[in-house]
C-alpha cells in the first residue's frame, strides 16, 4: 500500500505545487487580453509599448514599480461628461430637492432657472452663479452626511441621454487600460477638476481606485463638536482647484511623486501633460479625444465642458498620444451590444 | 526506474508546496517577536488584543483589510521633538546659509538673534517671527530643489544634545509597531504638523511610509514655465496647517477614510484622537508620554514643544492608551547599549 499511495501524493502535491506556483507568478490580469476594447491601431501600440519597457528590467526605459504612478482625469477621461459635467448634474438636482426649504430660491437667480428646468438661462450668471449653486448644494453638512448624499444620489440618478445610471457611463476601454497597468505594477490615481468627496464613494466600485488615491478639488472643512461627537463640517468656501496648473500642485501636493504616465482629455490637463513628460527619465501623456458622434460625442475646442484646444495642437510636437475614440475603440461603454 | 522517481518527485513537490504555502501563508514579519522593545506591560498588551481583535474574522472587532488605517503623528512620536522640532533645526541651518545672500539680516530679528546663536532672543518675536523664518527658508524655490535642500541636509546634521545624525533620533518601539500594525494588514500613514515635503524625503527610510502616505502642512505651490521647463514653485505663503483641529481635516482631505488607529504625543493629536475612537466600530488611541529624562526627555504641560495636557487630562475617561516612555520602553532608540 505504500508506494501507491506515495504515486498518489505525488500527483496531488504536483498539481497543488503546480497551481499555488501558478497563482503566485501570474499578473493578476491573467486569462483576459489586455485593452481588448481597443482596435490594433498605433495608439494601442504605442501604449503597450510604453508600458512593456517600463517593466523590462535592464532597459533603458525600465522604472522601478514605486516609481511606476499613473494619473487619470476623471471627467471626458474616465466617463462621460456630456451634455454636462456629472457634478453638475448631482448639483442640479439638489436644488430640486433641497427647493421647499428655500422659498427663496424662486426668485433668486441662478436657483430660479434650473428650478423652471431651463439651464440656459441659468448660464447666463456665469462663474458667480456655478460657485453659489455649489456651495448651497455642496457645503453645510457634515463629511459623513455628504457621502450619504451622494451614494444615494448614484443609486437613481440617471444620465440625461442614455437613460442608464451614470455609473455605467465609463468608458470600457479605459477602464482595461487602468486594469493592464495595474498588472503590470503601477498604481493607479485619478487627478480630476471634481470634487474629491463627489468621487470618492464611487470610485473604488468603478475604476478599482480606492479613496486615498482619488486626488481632486477641495472645499473647507472645520472640526467641530455636534452634541459631544466629532464631525467635520463642509464650509461653503472653496479650498482648492484642481485643475489645469493646479493638477501638478495637487499631485505634488497629495501623492508627492511625479506620475509617468497620465491621460487626460481636454486643456485642463495640459499643465500635467507638460509636467510630466518635461521630467528627466520615461514619461507617457495621452489625450483622448472625443469624436464619435454615433457611440458618445463629438466636440473639442469649442465645448463648454472638456475644452481641448491648446493641448490638441500641441500634441503631436510634445509626442502626446491623441486617441482617437472612433477609429481606436472598438466598444467605447459595456452597454453596447 | 519509473516508481522511484515518483517518490523523489513526490518528495519534492512536497517540500516545493510546503514552502511555498509557507511564504504565502505567512506574516512578513515572521521569525521576529512583536514589538520587542517594548516591555510586557498592560500598553504592549493593549495594543496587541485590538490589533489581535481587528484581524480575527468573524469576531466583534474585525475590521477589512482596506479600512485598517492607522496615522501616526511625527514630532515627539516617531522621533524626538526636543530641544526643538527637526523642522525647526533645518530652518535655522538655513538661515545660516543663505545668511551671506542677506546682509539685511544683520540688522533684521529674528534673523540676527539666529546669526548670533541666541534662540532666546530670536524667539522673542512669537508666531510672527517664526513664520517669516519659515517663508525665508521653504519657500522661493522650486519643488525639486526643496527635496535636493532637504535631502543634503539630512546626510550632516546632528541633533544638539546627541550629536547623532537626526534620522537616528527615531524611537525604536515605534518603528516595531508601525511594522507590527502593518504586518497585521494594516496600512500605516504620517499625519504631522511638519511640512509634507521636510518629512517625504526621508519618511520611507526611517520609517517605511511612501511619500504618498505623508500627510502634514503644506506651503502654496505654483505652476511655472521656466526656461521651457515646467516646474513647481514654493511660494512664501501657507496654504494648510496640519495640527489640532487640522488633523482630522488633512486625514480626511489626504487620505478620505477614517482610520481606526491613532498615535499622538500632544495636544496637537487631541482632535484627531477625539474624531477616530468616537466613530463608530473599532478604534484606539494611544498617547507617547514623555517620562523619561536620562534616556531621552521628561516634558508635558509646559513645553513649548508637544505640549501635552489637555490630551493627558482626558485619556483615562475615553479610554486612550498613554504610554509611559520610562516604563513601557525597553529601548528607545537603536543606539543604546
Amino acid at each position: 500500500m505504500n508506494r501507491p499511495l506515495h504515486v498518489v501524493d505525488a500527483i496531488i502535491a504536483s498539481l497543488i505545487t503546480g497551481f499555488v506556483l501558478l497563482l503566485v507568478g501570474l499578473p493578476p490580469a491573467f486569462g483576459q487580453e489586455p485593452l481588448a476594447s481597443w482596435n490594433d491601431t498605433q495608439a494601442k501600440a504605442r501604449i503597450m509599448k510604453f508600458v512593456e519597457e517600463t517593466v523590462k528590467q535592464g532597459g533603458d526605459g525600465y522604472v522601478v514599480p514605486e516609481d511606476r504612478i499613473a494619473v487619470f482625469d476623471n471627467d471626458g477621461t474616465l466617463w462621460s461628461e456630456q451634455p454636462y459635467y456629472v457634478q453638475l448634474g448631482f448639483a442640479l438636482d439638489r436644488v430640486k430637492t433641497l427647493a421647499p426649504q428655500h422659498p427663496e430660491w424662486k426668485a433668486k437667480e441662478p436657483f430660479r432657472s434650473i428650478l423652471e428646468g431651463n439651464l440656459k438661462d441659468a448660464a447666463k450668471g456665469g462663474e458667480k452663479g456655478i460657485v453659489e449653486v455649489v456651495m448651497a448644494t455642496h457645503g453645510g453638512m457634515t463629511t459623513d452626511q455628504f457621502n450619504a448624499i451622494v451614494d444615494t444620489w448614484f443609486e437613481t440618478a440617471k444620465h440625461p441621454k442614455t437613460g442608464r445610471p451614470y455609473t455605467e457611463m465609463t468608458y470600457q476601454p479605459m477602464r482595461e487600460l487602468l486594469d493592464y497597468l495595474r498588472s503590470n505594477g503601477f498604481t493607479t490615481y485619478i487627478v480630476s477638476g471634481g470634487g474629491v468627496e463627489f468621487m470618492r464613494p464611487i470610485t473604488e466600485k468603478l475604476y478599482g481606485v480606492p479613496p486615498q488615491q482619488v486626488v481632486g478639488s477641495t472645499i473647507l472643512t472645520q472640526y467641530a463638536i455636534v452634541g459631544d461627537i466629532p464631525v467635520l463640517k463642509r464650509l461653503p468656501k472653496i479650498d482648492f482647484v484642481d485643475d489645469g496648473p493646479g493638477k501638478p500642485a495637487g499631485i505634488n501636493k497629495f501623492i508627492g511623486r511625479k506620475p509617468i504616465f497620465i491621460a487626460g482629455n481636454s486643456d485642463g490637463d495640459y499643465e500635467m501633460a507638460r509636467w510630466t513628460t518635461a521630467a528627466k527619465g520615461p514619461g507617457f501623456a495621452m489625450i483622448v479625444h472625443h469624436t464619435d458622434a454615433d457611440r458618445e460625442y463629438a466636440y473639442d475646442r469649442q465645448s463648454p465642458f472638456g475644452k481641448l484646444d491648446k493641448a490638441l495642437d500641441e500634441a503631436e510636437k510634445r509626442n502626446w498620444l491623441v486617441v482617437d475614440m472612433k477609429n481606436d475603440w472598438k466598444k467605447i461603454f459595456s452597454f453596447e451590444q
